[in-house]
């Protein structure tokens, strides 16, 4: 099968690999029918995250079952299906202390060895581990569009809105109009806050915001960002900031618009450390938390997506075969076109 | 009355002062019966803190209440009393949102205009605003040193355990053997971790510390503070750090030590920014809380007081006249004679 | 001015009754401009309180500020108000604890001596305690009506939804259509849940049910309840049951409904023990909440009405004069002409 | 093997049983070295729960790890190990969600078909499915007697005062002082509450309990215990109930004894249906929470029996042969010669 390889540092080729087999009891094959290209898919492939070289790439995928295991109990071979971007297992100490996202017997999919060596989703199958536990049906009406981000960004979309404890009537401010902050966008609404700020440098993401939620939107490079986020709260700052542009400006910035109690919630991979005004924030007895995203709530999201109350399908601009991928990554890196996500069939 | 002034930067001087008035009618006037010196103050003496000199100085009382005003209720003249340093209204925006520390009209005593020009204990009177929602009554059986440190050191321990969230069994580390971080040892006791770490460079306070509940005790200067915390965590990493030294190397360790889903809370006035390293701790989905100590539980610290739980007498080093402060002073702020804390009676 | 006065069990009367008067620094003096009948008016009356007659009644209000004493200092006359139906002093041990429903120095306003003696809102002016910490200000574009729910059951609605802690995509059943379930239903939709199912006998309630936010109506009369509600939460019962018809029937429908780890809030005023089947819902590892209502979290409220998020106008339908307040009293206590809430402008 | 077979409904006897085999990849063997009686066993025989006779009882244990499947990473013949008395599989969508006594492919030792058809441990080997996920080592310095009830009674006790959400300072009531009372009681001691009541009509039992950790301790039969609860709360009544009796009447009177604010706490298996008092409790704004207990903390409670913290070993009154088994029971069942538990050696 055909399957984009992350060959060396800072290259890709779409190649043809061996297709997964089964491998424990608990597996599934799966048949990709829907893909797309992440931001830390950039990330592994300039090699910013510590991973070597040889292996598929790509977590999110819509699919179906081609092949299950003897132990799997609840799937079946032409079962419609979406998967986390990173499986667990459901049974290790960690995950049994609610921590899936470090699993000890998991990993994250098209990331190599260093994560668990699980088959990338940029290409025609996978192998998911612990199927019965990570794999959800999609319901027949909706379609693989509607669901394509339910296994990565939307869960952690929804998962820095969660940690950031949002009340009826809260202000949010979300950093970045990535497709993570979008989604983050998107899922502070299932809160009601009582606004959605969102700050970012391209007018188009904050265009495509304002219609996912967000009820203010701030051009950083055009604004004072604080002193707006200022005016918009009556002086009093932030209820709750969402970190999802990853650097030290608007880190600070978040940690800066909250008001007292307020909640701040990283969800960005940074690269490097950032310098934390502790003198300036400290009396506002503030909360910061961190990490990587929970995906254990995806039938929850899907059934939100069935009821119409979610909707992310304004996300993809642009729709390719998987033959075309080169020229998605360039896109997508680039951002040309005003590319958002690419949803990629097999 | 004799009050400790601090008269201009750098600079306290014993002065005859004007004895308090009651102001409003919801004030009550007390007699200082015992005070003590804070490290905060010698932050507001050093001008680290944004204030103008020229007030008395001190924040940390036991007295018997004088005179109260026609709207008091609950207390008159002659109850022996205890109040928090920064007396709180509980009833503008911020304390009915459970913020009292940043009372809209409080303050801190002795602190300055800057902080609600409310007067220094470090005299022979005080006028407490908003005396039945502040002041707690003494029970007989407990000596005046048995409750000194509830107003202040004592909530703010018990706050940063308490922010920690720990567990039965959990392994908490309190970096800094200051009277803060020896009231966060004692108090951390409550929650019954398997184990208190107590990190700091002075062996006299360690050995306190050891007495008041730490199980271990590490020499920051002799040892690899995080090798140790990981050896006796068992490679896990620490549940809850508490950060209560102030200085960035302590608070990048606080963040280090802990390991999957820690917590880290932070007591100490930082006098500049620290550098956070996200890269490094991201992966861990760490939660950092910070901020002024919550005043609201001093009847609840009474009552362990009473029931023998806690016992915080053993900070007690020194004992002195109010005429002999500037000695104290100087005991205190060159760490002189093992001083931990100065009981100081009028 | 005139009132509507509870003379003795079962029987009210409009009468010349003395106007309010300030009596402590912190009182306001409110005309009232809107106020409406509440169920427990009818409890009141009819003796199913522990109340002694001889009082004006009511509870809810809209209004402006007359006079205000010495001592408030966010209001002056002019200004337009609403306030909690139960007043509290955020000063008191209770209110301190966050129990301001059982506030030591406040109480129900139009109930009686038993309850605080504060004068009832059916009438042309009212006195309101501690009023810096009760008044909620009216923003200039909301109209009476718009607000007129928000001291009483709109806050009730939205502290039962709380206390369910819905989480997005969760079953929520609503038990009884009154004005609290109504309520109840449309500040349940804050919290997106995937569905909200509404159980009554009236069919027009359940109606405007439907238009506030229900997702399905069970005539209870017409249906087997607790297999509709099995059937439309695929046979895992509901995650929250909200209680407010107050009978041992629809309770017992309410802890029965729910799955497992379900929430059950309990918001009516029930006249009678009712039977709790352990034997049938232990296993199911239930949490069971019940109270008077938290009246703290009007400005929120507020807040959201302006936004457009919550409209509990549809509640209002009949409008009459105080003098026709005896026929108000008629349509309401007998449900007749489809009566929901009535608006009574003094 | 010998094993105490449930005949039929009223009747055990010890017979000759076949030895488990491992049936799954993820079972262990396990030898029995401990094992005891424990209530529930006797609701089973005397048919109060739905269970159909002739399977081996028990699911309390200490053993020897005999065989592993192949799917077993984590254990390895000659282990000594505990595991919980319901297995659970921490993949099934309850488990995920936390609700592990409710796993849809565990079940009860001991307990027939209806509950798993897990094989009982008053016998002298058992199957446990799911055992990387199940079972505990028991580090070498623990004797079985102190590691035999964590699987059980004391993972029940420490359910049910986490339940309770202890404050440092609080009081707390224990009614029944059976042995799930006694481990509540002393598992209650780890949030420091500032007094725990224990009350029960067995003076010895009592005893025990004060052992344990109660501070006061109430004959019921002797004394009106809300009088008396009301006294030693100051009149406020207490913060937490931990019902642990199962009957009507201790159940009234922990909903009746908590304060403003009150958590109850319903560990018992009640037989029939109670009498709530709603109107009598409404107004003080508690909550009631019931169920199976939460055995995924085991883990953590080894570690603090480890460290000293707890101590369950003075609830063995009794020490006796497998082969004595039928002395035992009519011991335990007739409660003679103040017997509290009975540790049994096959």
């Amino acid at each position: 099968m055909k399957g984009l390889v992350n060959t060396k540092v800072n290259h890709v080729e779409l190649r043809e690999v061996e297709k997964p087999q089964l491998v424990a009891a608990d597996d599934a094959i799966i048949r990709i029918t829907l893909t797309t290209i992440c931001g830390s898919d950039l990330h592994l492939i300039h090699g910013h995250m510590p991973t070597t070289p040889g292996y598929v790439v790509g977590h999110e995928y819509v699919g179906v079952v081609e092949k299950v295991g003897s132990g799997v109990k609840d799937f079946r071979p032409g079962d419609r299906v979406i998967g986390p971007a990173a499986p667990f297992c459901g049974q290790c100490e960690r995950c049994r202390a609610g921590h899936i996202a470090q699993c000890l017997r998991g990993g994250i999919h098209g990331s190599g060895a260093e994560f668990g060596g699980l088959p990338g989703t940029q290409s025609e199958y996978i192998r998911v581990p612990f199927a019965d536990v990570n794999l959800v049906k999609v319901p027949d009406e909706l379609s693989d569009e509607q669901v394509l981000f339910v296994g990565d960004i939307l869960s952690t979309g929804y998962f820095s809105a969660e940690k950031g404890d949002i009340l009826p009537g809260d202000s949010v401010v979300v950093f970045g109009a990535g497709p993570v902050g979008l989604c983050a966008v998107h899922a502070a609404r299932l809160f009601s806050p009582g606004q959605i700020i969102l700050v970012d440098i391209d007018s188009h993401r904050l265009e495509v915001g304002a219609k996912l939620g967000a009820t203010s939107t701030i051009r950083a490079d055009q604004a004072d960002v604080l002193a707006v986020i200022g005016a918009l709260t009556g002086g009093k700052g932030a209820d709750v900031a969402i970190e999802a542009a990853g650097v030290e400006q608007t880190f600070q910035q978040a940690v800066r618009c909250v008001g007292i109690g307020g909640r701040v919630s990283i969800v960005s991979i940074f690269g490097r450390d950032v310098a934390l005004p502790l003198p300036e924030i400290f009396m506002k007895n503030i909360r910061i938390e961190m990490g990587l995203s929970y995906l254990g709530n995806m039938k929850r999201l899907v059934r939100m997506i069935q009821t119409g109350t979610l909707d992310l399908t304004p996300l993809i601009t642009h729709r390719i075969k998987l033959g075309e991928i080169a020229h998605g990554y360039e896109l997508f890196e680039k951002r040309l076109d005003n590319v958002i996500k690419i949803a990629i069939t097999p």
